[in-house]
């Protein structure tokens, strides 16, 4: 495995490994790797004959009041963990590498972003869709993955791949869940202990909205009724959001059809959980 | 010759032409081709395997109040023309082919919008960029060639293809001019007789301009009061701008140093001309 951290070397290291037909998986993250990023390297692993794991973050996406300087970092970490998913190159730059003057352009998101986590953090998917056009460009990726955690940041980057007709595949992966159906997060050790026995209802209440859907539930009012209820009923939690899209438009639905996603937030006393579920309606 | 109407079939025919080794020289355009446009399509035939001319009048990059209805087309004589200067293909989508619905992002140029004549068609250069994004991923060329006629286009594509790290050369084209100096343009005819005549001052006073320089004027107001002075004296026509810039960053400058860039527009009675030089002061 090799850690490059210019720019001009990743383009020209994997251009030669192009050149003799190799596929490249590229799997782009901020670091601090967990069982989810894992999760993307060992699909990547599997799919493509070269992996590129890039850690970069990026403080373009980071509001002013953001956590930008107390983000979690600890890259020998990520570098054994890499290695022992079978990861051939690291893009690790500085942030002077990647923004070494202002930008003379930028990618603006126009769609998707005003709801669900993107509604509180605008110009988040701004810096999101530039780095990653940036990240695209210099790693040229055959196929790139991203976990399903973050639906709304892979609806985007569908648009972006879509509408800047970027020859790469998007490979969306499940989200990776605790034996009780908890999705696995960095911030989990952060659950009180009785928060951490109430959130696998999150996960319930997705299931079971699942199974008033497949049921024939067409009121997307009625299973966000029926997820609050549950939440409320049975966790401590303050809920930021529950919202049921088209998928991966993220358009408002009147009637449940087509591809949708449930997606919802929920706040403990330390941390903000996620979670999402994504149906095709017959 | 062929003529791709399809992204899909762009994108497929380059990728076969690549995959053996080909390099791709590619001319975006507006058609309407005039000998600028052919001094283009000639340098490319002459650098690059294959030759790719795009035709596509571009919505995004019209003001509500510009000539997008009236921008001439005669996509026959384009098509004999492109045919007899030895392009390999024109991409001639239609604009529901590259804007089949609003887009969900689109490129922001954040710089070296407002002077020149950025300064009037606020919006025009994002329209520019995000067509270029998209045309470059279609056509994905070794080299693109524009004319340094529009010379702030090139310095916006040259941060374009920079920032995002767009593996194309950028090679800027000599300014086509007629015997007297005029720069050539479509929009020439529509000087009148008297004008007509008075026309190559424009040039005159910009290689008027370089002997000062080159005699160490450093002042550019100086110049710029030259370059005015033989405008006003010699012709009838009415200054828009006269700037000098550093170039291709198009900052303002104290001291004529280093890369600059000396752009005019005057109006006639019936067309507005743009002329320009770029000078590397030692």
């Amino acid at each position: 495995m090799k850690v490059i951290t210019t720019i001009d070397e990743m383009q020209e290291t994997i251009l030669k490994d192009k050149k003799i037909g190799k596929s490249v998986g590229f799997v782009p993250t901020m670091g601090f790797l967990h069982e989810g990023h894992l999760s993307l390297i060992k699909k990547a692993r599997g799919e493509t004959d070269i992996v590129v794991l890039s850690i970069f973050v990026n403080p373009l996406q980071f509001g002013p009041n953001e956590d930008l300087s107390s983000y979690p970092r600890d890259f020998e970490r990520d570098h054994k963990l890499a290695e022992n998913n079978g990861v051939d190159y690291i893009f690790y730059p500085s942030v002077e590498e990647i923004y070494p003057e202002p930008l003379t352009v930028t990618v603006k998101v126009n769609a998707r972003t005003d709801v669900l986590c993107g509604r509180s953090r605008p110009g988040h998917f701004d810096g999101v869709a530039t780095v990653l056009t940036k990240l695209f460009n210099i790693v040229q990726p055959t196929k790139a993955f991203f976990g399903m955690k973050d639906a709304q940041q892979i609806a985007i980057v569908e648009g972006l791949v879509n509408d800047f007709h970027i020859p790469i595949e998007i490979i969306p992966i499940e989200i990776v869940r605790e034996s009780d159906g908890l999705a696995k997060s960095s911030r989990n050790v952060n659950l009180l202990t009785i928060e951490r026995d109430q959130a696998p209802v999150l996960f319930e209440s997705l299931q079971g909205a699942k199974a008033l859907i497949e049921n024939g539930e067409k009121n997307p009012n009625i299973v966000i009724s029926y997820i609050r209820e549950m939440i409320l009923d049975k966790t401590n939690g303050n809920i930021d959001y529950i919202e049921i899209y088209s998928y991966p438009k993220l358009l408002e639905l009147t009637q449940l059809e087509g591809k949708i996603i449930i997606a919802l937030a929920v706040k403990f006393s330390k941390v903000r959980l996620i979670d999402n579920l994504v149906l095709n309606i017959q």
